[in-house]
Parts: structure tokens; sequence; C-alpha cells
């Protein structure tokens, strides 16, 4: 605990153990080492049970292999963007680590336990836009939170959307998760009164680009309440989601 | 009659009151003058009820006027993208014109009457596109097609749209107008079965780019039969719903 | 039958077999079941001879011959943008599968018969734009409607287009599938009266970044009457293609 | 009230007084009332304190005070994107109405009362942002949360952010508002751990391409937990943080 | 002449009339000096007749006629882009100057005469286009080159277009206005056999982005020949059918 | 020949051999085929030595073959963007044909023979542009038109591009070839006094965008006479310095 | 200085005059005031002659004036982007205020003295692109740099700018500030070796999208040594120039 | 020497050992090889240890080693986005050449020693930035710079880049790598008094848009004193950091 380092070094100059210049000379590096203390002091109550998380794609297995075992030291590892080839080196070194192939991930560390409430939702707008979407919730439920997903409920054929009402409007949150125009986000919006954090998928062709359609038709959605994340990043959504609905057991005594 | 002059300049070669040199010299344009021709013929009996059409953008109205009194001569004459002042420069010379403020149009000549089915809709997501989708209906009105409006029917507010679906799914096609992020088509494109005619508009700001964002999203709809029209090209729009709604009593016996 | 589910329970509520309370309960549910029910309702008699469609762009073999086993048990189907592969894992299911390499497209299930009026056009401006423009017409081809093609017609030659003058200014809507710059539409929608639905290709280089470069041309277009779709899509054009030909015959008795 | 009618009417039938055909046919419309019903009944207990809300832009000083007038029947209200002439047209009609210059907006009825915790922080880069930042601010208070702002606090000078570090550890969420290159949401979240909404503000000049810079920069945060919504859009970013600090008093027991 | 400046140097020092460090320093500025004097002994006999050019947009009035004044020394002087007061700042110091309004225009000295052959043509597609146009052809009159023009000829009604064939065909180089989609030039360099020069217009709306979607449209053109110049570059247009048509007379004995 | 065939017509008429009924009807395809036969009409003289060209990129080998020689038949054939692939294949039906590994065109039949003036220069910026200047080049080549090549004279060391000063000043058009920023045709456009054909390339990396740095760059050329054709586009810019060179000897008596 | 607060509370510790909470609580705010000390101890002694900024557009004559009064106690100011109402309001509380109409700039105190080595050069190359030229030159002096000017030298007229060579190979750095297509950079830095500083300017039409163009082909340098600031930053390219050239007067001894 | 050249000729002259038109001919030449001879003269002396630099990416290795085995004989040789196979076919020639593979660069002659002061730092925000940012030192180095590194000092994690003040604060130039947003330059820009030279990097996916989103966000850079180089320019930064650090030495006596 840094106060106490703090306080135990004031105490030895007080008492005559350290020298001033000894005192000085260890202070020297304080202010950062603060502020990086203070924010692990800060966020020390509020990381239980949060993964550290390595974003694989451009980095060679045996690195990842290399930085999971030393964040697995630390608690719960979550790789996202991860190839089969990742896993194989991870595992390797870290027989308990569990790949995921839909969210393209890897865990290491069993999922934390999540409570019935407050729970978030991921909804696909497509079945090829189910990647980020699973990647989106078992972000949250490594930041121990329930997440229920529902896949393939597009704008095209409402009604599959509409089945899944009551649980979309019992949500803390919920991602949506869309390619091709991207209408999704705004038809929740408009059903829902919780934040919907909108991810838009490089899924689709021609003037798609990319992913740059969807992305602008979630900024412009008219339904308020709509935040948008990049293209292809359910980590991030996830992750978001996972803040909002975690933070009520957290934060609130 | 183009076939009436091609005959008699025969008749008079063989009659010997025309040189074949001659002939042959007055034949030399007939090519292009021909073309022409065959299109007014072909043309023509389509053309009953249709409109000439002005669009008054970047003219002046002096300009409007003048091209107004000569189209009028002809039949029915809509002027698009009018501002009062240039329905005062016209009514001076055509008083029976009538301004249609919402549609930003003058039309001269009355509307033909509509028979009830086959008959078309048009929809605006808000109700600042309420100017683009009056210039459609006007369009197709001016067609001779029976067109009913719905406004303000966004995706944010679902029911609102639900309200109108056996309205929708009697219709022999929809123009659906939408700015902000324009997902209104989509749903619509899954809840009926004719085509959807999707006008983005110049409604929104930020990263909407005026209009790029929602002729994106049409562009991408994942629901078939979308078709898509310029920003703001109510007209357009229109004069598409006239040509698909008008042809089924026009080309068929 | 949803009509008839409604019917028991208010018989069972008439005769006193059901309490209000529980009337009211099972109630609850109806609305989204029951949009659900109204869709097929309206949509059945629509449907007939219409194939389902199989997008195969980003699934494997396994997952198109997969679905396509399923939707060949409710009639024709149509699978687009399909490779070999996808072809033989089809046919190894589905031995009636038929491949259509140009169109890159399968169909399972015959080709419905077409009336000779009305029929549609398929235009490309360059051989390189036939696949999207066989897209296109194998599909509205599969909806009943004759389609007739003309490939090769760009505007650097206006007289190869001209040829077909008659038979374009027969028909009741017609696709025209250009990359490059994209003029041919605009060109062809001063030829004809009748609906011109565009298809911008990504053939091309440079300054043409993807089919964004027709796109815009068409989009621009001077001539009323052109629709665009997105760029390459030729199913898009061929569906819409189909419901403007298809509905004479099936919405007027 | 529509399960008041519901009952109404099953009762009827009960009782005899209406045939089941007629009772059939009264509930031919059932869904969509009854979705817009639903939707009431849900939102209804959440929406205790929200806000109806005008956005001014595009419509005269006539239109939303007309507006504010049937708005203001039922609760408060609030009008973004106001000017001077918006004012004094509602205040003509409204004399309690209130003009707030810096956030531009319009406000009839008193700010709710707001709890001490949860709250949340707006932060803008410049002074220049501060108006998108007030509409962020007024909204989220409008909604009952306590709001602290903090104004000109960029990255070109850290320490003048890193002053309030304990504020930004202690919110629920943080609204980040930034035009320029937007640099701040990315370097506020790698400081908190609560969701960070992103507002690009469309202050700049040059290649910022009226906030599409600050935009990109956003959305391709490095720090987690950042989210975006559209350039200039104070009211959404607001909006969703009165979601996510309004939540734990309602939603949880 | 430098040849003879050098030489006659060389003799001087030959004769002992100039010393070598003399030499050597007028030596010493020879390169940039050669450059300019190079430039003008080449360009001179090729110059005349041409035309003196001030681009008058973003130059007051004042400017416009200071600079008009000095260039009236070397010959004639054409500045384009002029407002009317323009105009009058320089008609209030060289009475002579005349105003081309279409072509937004003004001209000191009187047009040179201009053969026959070769001769250029200026087409427009629209009528918003014609300034642009006249300001094409006006640039290569004042260098003395015979130009006919056609206007309104666009794609939508290729009859119009057809009619100047032989025009077309006996041309030197065409010059083709247009702006909405940009579809001329493409069918114009299908037609000819020469150059054609495309200018793009900023006239359209929409997804026309100020003239970049013909411009794309131009520079993917199909026909081959077509060359390009900014969008409402009349200047350069006319500049370079001046130096094609032009050079034939000057440059061949 | 079409005019003869007419006569024929009109003899047989004038002489009683065909009814006025069939010579209309022999008459009513006349447009359009009289279309084709002016075009070549007209155009045969100007061809002489012109090669027809066939793009092979996105072509078989075996495609490419089967049209060159087909075109073989009647002239000289030039494919750009061949691979060897194609070359092989060429060779194998055409022995005579030839491979230009920098160009990365095939010929079929000599280059002729061309006159010394007027003459044109091509230049390249860097060593990576130079496949494009060799199509360029060859191109013209095969027009009949002298081409002097320089190539590696960017405008980062002027000195190497002032060297060929009298060469360029003495051209009848400049071909400039640039990737990177694209600015050699600005100052090249500077010293010569003739049309400068500025062709960008893809050659370059970052803010590059495939070419449309430098394309923009030439657009925006503030020296008169520069044109542009489409990115990588050699053959549009050879072309046109051919139709530009050669028509002096061909136009003028 | 901080570290002898540091140690001067450390000895009042040692000494037992300090109780360790009574430390404890002094050294609790440390971190941040000690960043901030820092960034002045650092800087104040670089400061020396360098003016506070007023960014002025965006900004009302009045809040300009306050800021300046308030910015006057402490050294020279200088405000950018300044209109002749910014002065004047400006004037009236600081008499001593100069207005620099070119520069569009506000100065308060007397520009520092330069020495004559090192200088800088600031070019542009059209005569629309003076005022950012200025802009950039008059910061600089601000900073006590000698800067030389020489305008209108753009690569259209190349001798223009060679004739400066001798001045633009003595200087410490050169700022070139250029609109249209912005090649004026490349050519410089292939001219010089020191820092090339390339300010893109707004002025331009068509495909120049506000300074677009010049900003990519200056990214785009083949010239090493070529770097960018934002269009039309004139201020942003002069501090700059004033860091590299003040510098090596005051950081060596 | 081109002077004591000059000189020798002019003496000639004068003894009359050689005749004028001798000396015509000699000076022919002369201004093109002067300019580059006065840009060797002025340059020669700056430019003792800076490398010739060969650009690999597109060239094959043979050339490389072609071109490196020339330049090798005038000093060291600088190769950058060098592979392991150009290294090969390098190191076949040169057998002293060393690879650096991060940088991905090869060197040919050592490091030229550096002094302590001034020293430059290459600071990277991610891992995944380090290959640019090697490029950058390694630049630099070739040029006898000090250059420091500190790579992933990214702002999600401001406490990382606080540690290392310091050293930035006593540097000449700092260069600063990043992908992703882009932020970093403007936090240095902030705690430093020197340039920023700022190289956004290609890493990122997404709305990144290869490397835009990181570059717009440097060039809107609200901190004075950054200045920007290409997407992925290493090299230009490191030879801009060269030139800056560089000069002190070799331009103060």
């Amino acid at each position: 605990m840094e106060v106490e380092r703090l306080r135990a070094l004031l105490e030895a100059v007080a008492q005559g153990r350290l020298s001033v210049d000894d005192a000085l000379s260890a202070l020297r590096d304080l202010p950062y080492q603060n502020l990086e203390f203070a924010r692990i002091d800060h966020h020390r109550p509020l990381r239980k049970g949060f993964p550290e998380v390595i974003f694989c794609q451009g980095k060679t297995p045996e690195q990842v292999a290399a930085i999971a075992v030393r964040l697995a030291e630390r608690g719960r590892v979550l790789a996202t963007r991860a190839t089969e080839a990742h896993f194989e080196a991870v595992r390797a070194r870290l027989p308990e680590a569990v790949y995921h192939p839909q969210a393209r991930s890897i865990t290491v560390g069993e999922l934390p336990s999540a409570p019935e409430q407050p729970y978030g939702v991921v909804l696909s707008a497509g079945t090829a836009d189910i990647p980020v979407a699973e990647e989106a919730a078992l972000t949250a439920r490594m930041m121990g939170v329930r997440v229920e997903t529902r896949y393939d409920v597009g704008v095209a054929g409402l009604h599959r959307l509409l089945e899944h009402l009551p649980l979309l409007q019992g949500a803390r949150a919920v991602v949506v998760v869309a390619g091709m125009e991207g209408a999704l986000p705004s038809v929740v919006g408009g059903l829902v009164r919780c934040p919907v954090i909108a991810v838009p998928t490089s899924v689709g062709y021609g003037a798609h680009f990319g992913g740059l359609a969807p992305l602008l038709t979630m900024l412009n959605s008219c339904a308020p309440g709509v935040v948008v994340v990049n293209i292809d990043n359910g980590f991030g959504a996830g992750y978001c989601l996972g803040l909002i609905a975690q933070s009520e057991a957290t934060t609130l005594p």
C-alpha cells in the first residue's frame, strides 16, 4: 500500500533511521509511481474478476504465449483475435487454457460466476456477425456479468427481433452487432430504455467500404442512447457492457 | 409523322417527281431525325397524363416562367425545387398555376384522375423529410397514380410504422424517404413484397456528410427489393413509382 | 392458424371455460406471434414460384449445402456467389442441383415457365460485367419472368446499343450493369420509358475505387427513372426486376 | 388504457354481450396498438423525471413553441439547439421557460433533484467545445443525475487534467467533449475505470473535415471503455450518461 | 539572344577587354537567368496572339484592374471568373475592356482572327454547364482558334447529340463540359477520333459531392482519348484545346 | 457501301422494281446500320496504322489469344497489361507476336515507321513508374508517332529534368508519369508550351491511397495545359499523345 | 525548486518539527503540482521572448481582448486569425497593440531583436497564399528569429524560385506555403538540405477539397526532410521554424 | 571544382589557347551541370557522415544489391524496407553489410560516432509501432546523431510516458510514432518544447483506414510544434530529426 510505504518512509526519517538524502532519492520517482499507485489503489477493488487482455492480431504465437504466461500469474487472461496457432502456443505453456472458436478468443482461468441481475444482452443482425458478437459476450462474461445472446435478428425480419422484447427491456445494456447497413441498433434503441452499444462489422460488400456504411448508420442513429465503437470491435463493446453492468454490484454498497 | 414523310418521299421517287439524287440528299439526315421520331412514336402513347418537368434550382424566376409557358402548351407542367419567387413569376404568365409549398413545387394543369388500384405509398422517417416526400408524392400523382402518404414513422418508434402494415402490403411500390441513419427502407423492405424506392435526405448533422450516411445505409440494405435514388431526389423516386404503378394500366390491354 | 387460435380462445371465454384473467395473460404475447403470422398470411399467396435464396460468399460449402437441403423442402432454391466447391457440396446432397458458372449461382428445382409479356431486359456494358448481369437475369427468371440479355453494349460504341432499341422500348424494366465509368444507365434511361435498375460493378482500376465511380455516376443520372442498387449486386437488381414484372400477373385479377 | 380495453372486451364476450366474430374483428388491429401499449407500460415507470426533447435545428420558432406547449402538458421539456428566437417564441406561450445560452437549450419545468451518488462528469478539451459539453450536462441533469463539469482540460496541458483525477475516478461515467485532434478521451480512458462517452466536435479547421478527424481518433482509441456518439451530439452523450447513472436507483430495488 | 551575350562576353575576354575575374562574376548568375531567358526565347514566337490571363476569384476588383493594366501593355488580356464588379474596375482604367457575362470573363484587345481549319468544338451536357463551356470557348478563341459550341446535348437525349455528329467528327479536339453524372465525354469519345477534353462541373446535388461524381466518371471513361481537367476548369480545357489546334499552324512550316 | 445500297434501293423504287411499302420496310432498320456505317466510313481513313487494342487484365490467356487472332486479321494488335502467360498463349497462335516486358504489353505486327516531326516525349518521375511510361510510349509508337523517353527525372532533383529542356520544348505533347506526390507535371507544364498529359501512378504508400494523392495533385496543377488520365492509365495517355501528334500528318493535306 | 521544498519538508520531519501525518497530507498533492511545477521550471528559461498566443477564430472581440489583457501582463502577445474587429477591441484596452493585416494577426509588445544567423525562410507558391505565409513569418519573428520571405515562386515558373537558391541554401529551415497542387515543397526539398516545413492552404477549387489535394501532395513528397502541418496552419509552421532556429542560441551554452 | 574549371576555361580564352567557338560549345551544358555542381558544392560539407539511402520496397534483391554496391563506393549506405532476401543479395556482394531486423533495414559502413549533445528521442505508442520507430532511430544515427528510444508509452497509460519526462525535455527533437488513434504526439507536444515529428502508422483496424485516423489526429494536434510525415514513414521522420540535431554542430562555428 503506497500510503503505508510513504508513512513508513516518513517515520524512518522521523526516527532517524533514514537520512534526508536517502529519503529524497527514494521519493524521486514518486510522482509517476504514485500516479500508477493511485490508479492501482482506486482500481484494485474494482478489478476483481477482471481479466487481463491480449490483442493477438499481429502478434506471433510465441509472443502471445509469453505474455499470457506473465499475465496468468496475476489472474484470469483473455486473448482476443486469436487463431488456433495462438491457442496451441498458449496451451503448450498453460494447459488450462480454453479456446472459444466462435469468439476467436482464448481464456485462461474459469469464467467468474455472474449474478442474475443486472444482465446484458448481445444481439447480432446476421450469422456472419456472430464472431464479433461472441467476442463481446465473452468479454463481459469474463468481467462477471451474465450475458444473453440472440443472433440473426436483423431488421429485414422484425418479428424475429420482437420475439425477444421482454428480454431486451429487462437488460442493463444491449450490445448490437451489425454489418450490411447496420440498421439494427436504431430499431433496438427505439424499443428499450438502456444504453445500446452499437458495433459495426466489416461484413458486407460494394459500397460497404469495410464497415464504413454501418458505422455511419450507427453514428447517425435517430434513437437516443445509442453509442458506437470501432468496426469489428467486439471486445470494446463487451468491455463497456461489463463496466455498465458490473458497477452496480461493485460501486453501490 | 415521319413514316408519312418517308412514304411521301418514296412515292415521289416512284412517280418520278423526285430524282434519286435529291432523295438521297433528303435522306442524309434521316437517321437522327428518325431516331427522335422513333422515340416520340413509341413514347407518345405512354405519355398521356405525364407532366413536363422543370428543375428550378439554379434557374431564375424568369427562366422558369419562360420554360413553363412553352411546356404548358403541350400539357401539364411540374416544376420542382421551386421557391415562392419562382411561383410568382410563373403565375404572372400562367394564372392557373398552383404552388405546393410542402413539395416546393408548382403545377400547371389539374392533377389527372387516379384509379384506386394499383396505388403507391410514400413514407417519411421524420418530419424534416416531408418536403422530399411530398415532391415524390406529387410527381407520381401528376402521372395519374394514387399515392397514400404516411409521415414521421421512423424506426425509433416501430409501432408508428406497424400501424400501417396493411396499407403497405397492398401497395404496388413504396417510396421511403429518410435522413439521419436512413434505416427505414430496410425495415419496410422486410415487411412488404413490392419494390421499395429509398430516398436518402440531407437531413442530419455531424458524420451525416450531407446525406452520405443514409445513402450508404440504403445501398447496403439487407432487405432485397430496395433500390436507391440520389440524396433528396424526391422527384426521381416519385417518377419511378409512377412508372411502376402506371404501366399496368397502360401497357396491358 | 393464428385466427383459429384467437377464435378458440374467445369461444372458451364466451363459454366460460376460460377466465378473463387467463385470457388476458394468454393474449400478452399475441402481438409478436401475430405479426409473424400476419406476414406469412399476406405473403404466402405472393410467394408462388419465388425461390429461397442463399448468399454463399463467406459460407463454407457444408453450411451452404445444409441450408439448401432445408430450403429445398419448401420449393425452388437459388444460391448466389457460389463457387464450384459450394456446388459440389450441394450436389452431393441434392443431385438435381444445377450450376450456372457465368452467374456463379446454383439452382435447385426447374426454372418456372415465364409468360411472353411482360418481359425484362438485362444489359451489360462490358464483357467483364457479365457475371453480375447473369446473376440478375437468373434471379428474375427464378421468379417466373422472361428475361432477354444483351451484353457488351457500352457507350463507347453507341450503335451496338441502338440496335436493340425496339427490344428495350418494349420491356417492363431494364437492368443495366456497368463498371468503368458506369455511363450506360443514363443513356438507356434516355431511350426507354420504364424503370432502369442500374448496377455498378467493381470492374475497373485506378480512380474507380472498387465501384464507387460508377455508383456515383448512376446516382447522379440526369435521366429520370434510373434507380440504383449496391455495387455488384446483381441479385438485388434481378429481384427488383422480378417484383416489377411479376406483379402484373399476380396482383391483377 | 389498453389492458382495460382488452379486459372490457373479454368480459363482454364472457357475458355474451359481444359475439366471438365481433370480438375477433375488434382484435384485428390489436398487435400494433398493443405494441405501443407495451412500450408505454414498460417505459412509464422508467420515465419519471425524464424530459421530452425537441431538436430545434431546422424548426421555426413557432413550430418549436407549438411542440413545447403540447409536451409541457406531460412533464418537463428540453429543447436543444435552440436560438434566442426559439426561446422568445416558447416563453411567449410558456412563461416559466428558461434559456441556457451556453447549452443553447431551453428547459420547461425545474431540474429534478439529483442524489450525490452516482454522479457523472463532463469534460471539454477546449473552450470552444463548451456549448456541446453544456448540452450534455444539461441533458443528464434533466434526467435527475448530478453532473460535474471541468472545461479546457485538453491534452496539451496534462496537469490541468490530472488535477481532477480523484473526481474522475469516482464518477459513474465520464463524457469527454473534444474537437481539434480529439485525443482527450483516450487519455481519460486510461485514467478511469468507468465508461467514457466521447463526443467529437466540429471545432477545428483544415484537415479536420468538420469533426471527422476527432471522430476517427475516438473510434480508434487504444483505451478500452471508450464509446462514441456523433459529431457535436452533446444531447446523445448526456442522454447515455443519464441512462447509465440513473438506472442504479431505478432498476435496483 | 543568350548565345550572343555569351559569345560577346567570351570575345571580350579573348580580346583582353574583360578580366577573367569579371567574366567569372558575370557568369555566376548565368544558370538561372539563362533558364528564364531560354523560356522567353522559345516561347515568344509561340505566343503571338496568346492572351495573358488573370484568375479573378479571390482577388479584389482593384487588384484585378492593376494587373490588367500592366498586362495590357504586353498584349491581349483574358480575366476569368470575373464579376461585374471586377469588370467595372477594369473598364475604369481600360475603356476598351469587354465583359462576357456567360463566360464570366473580361477581355482586353480584340479576339484574334481564326482560320477555318483546324477548329475545335465545345459541348455542354446541360444549360447550367454553359458558363464553364463559354469560358473554355472564349479561352481558345483568344488563342486564335475557331470554336463551335453546341449546348444542352446531354446523354438523356442522344438524338440531340447525334445531330451534330459531322461537326464533331471534323474537329481537331472536342471539349465536353458536363455536371450531373458526367457521362457525355464517354459517349462523345466513342463517336469521334480526336482528343476529348472532359470538364466536370460542380452542377448537381446530393451524392454529386461538388463535382466529384462526374470527375470520377470521366477519369474512368471506357472511351480512349478522353483526358480530364479539374472541376469547373473551363479555362484549362480551352487552353489545352487552343494548344492542340493552334500548333498546327504555328509549329509546322 | 451504304450510300450505294440506298441509291440502289431508290433506283429500284424509281424504276418500279420495288414497291413503296417494301422500300419503307427495308428502310426501317436504316438508322442504326447507317450509324454504324457512318462511323466506319469516317473512321476508316483515320485508322491506318492504328492498332486494335486488348486490355488483358481480368482476361484468361485463352481469351486474349482468341481475340488477338481475330484482330490480327485486320491489322496490328496491341495487348496491354499482359503477363508472360498471356504472351505464351498468344505466341502459340501468332508466332510473330512480340512481348515488351517493361511495357507489360504484346504487339502483333511491326511498329509503323514514324516521321521525325512532330514527336512526343514520355517522362517518368521515378524508376517504379517506368512500366506505365513504357505502356504510354509503346501505344503512341504503334500509332506511328516518334516517342522519346526520359526516366527518373523527378522534382527532387531538378537538374536531371532541366538537362532535357530543349527536347521537351520541341515536343508536340509530353506525357508525364509520376507516383508519390505527382508534382512533376506541374513543373513540366511551366517549362513547355504544348499539352502535358499527366498520368498518376499507384506507386507510393501511406496517405497515397493507391494513386489518389498524385491524381489530385495533377488535377489541381497551377500550370495551364496539363490534362489528366486515370491512375496507371499509360495506354490512355499514349493514345491521346498519338492522337495529337498523328493528326497533323493525317488531317492536314 | 521542488527538490528544495521536498528536502525542507523531510528535514522538518527529521527534526521533529513536522508530524508524519502532516507530512503525508502535504505530500498528497505532490505529483500533480509537481508536474505542473516541473513544466514551468523546465520551460521558463526557454520561454524568454516567446509570445503567448490567442487563436481568435470563433472568439468574440471581447473574449480576445480580455485574454489579451491577461496575457500581456506576462509578456508579448500574438493573436492569430484576427479580424479588424478583434483588433479594435484589443486596442481599446491595449493601445500599444499593432495589427498586421496581411498576417491577419495582432501583436502586443515589440518584436524581439533577431540575430543574423541562423535565419529562416518563408516561401509562398501564389499570392493568395500570402496571408498564411505572413502568419508563419510573424510567429517565428515573435520568437526572436530572423525570417526572410519570398512570395509567388510557384513551380509553374521555376526560374522565379531558382533565383533565390543561395538564400534558401543558407537557411536553418524553410517554410513552404502552397495551395493548388502543393508541389513547391518537393521542389524546395530537392534544392536545400535543411528541414522543409510544408503548409498546404485551402486556396484552390474543384478537386482541391479545401486543401486536401496539396496536403496529400506534401505528405507524399519524394524529397526527404519535408514535414507537414495542417491546412492553413501558418502559425504551426512558424512556431516549428522558431523552435528549430531559436534553439541553437538558447540550448547550447 | 566547377569554379576552377570555369576560370581555367576563361583563362584559356584570354590566353588564346581556346577559341571562342570551342568555349561556347564547352559552356553549352554549363547551366545544369552548374546547378548540380552548386548543389554538390553547398551540400558536400553538410553531407559528411550522411548515408546514401535505398528504398527497397518494390525493388528486387538484385536491384538493391546493384545500387548498394555503387553507393558504397561513395560512403555509408542505408537501405530501408528491406527483407531478409534483400539482405542476402547485398551481403553476397558487400560482406560488411549488417541487417537490422527490427528496423527492417540494411546498413553498410559503421554508424558514425555521435556526440552526447544534442540528442533526439524516438517514442512509440505501441509495440507494433516499433519497426517504424527503429527505422527512424537508425536513420538519424546514420547521420551521426545520438538517439534514445522509449517504446510502448501510449496515452492509455500516462505514467509510462511521464517517467521519461526529463529525457524528453532535454531533447533537441522528438519523433513520436503511433498507430491506433495517434494521440501520443499531442500529449508529448504539451510536455516538451522542441519540435515533435509525428509519424502515423498503419497499425489499427476498422475505421483506422490504413493510418488515415492517426494521420488526421496528428495534423489537427492542438499542441504547437507538432509536424507530421507520411504514414509509416519512419525514414522521413528520422531524417528530419537528423537534420535538426545535426546542424548545430555543422552550421555553427
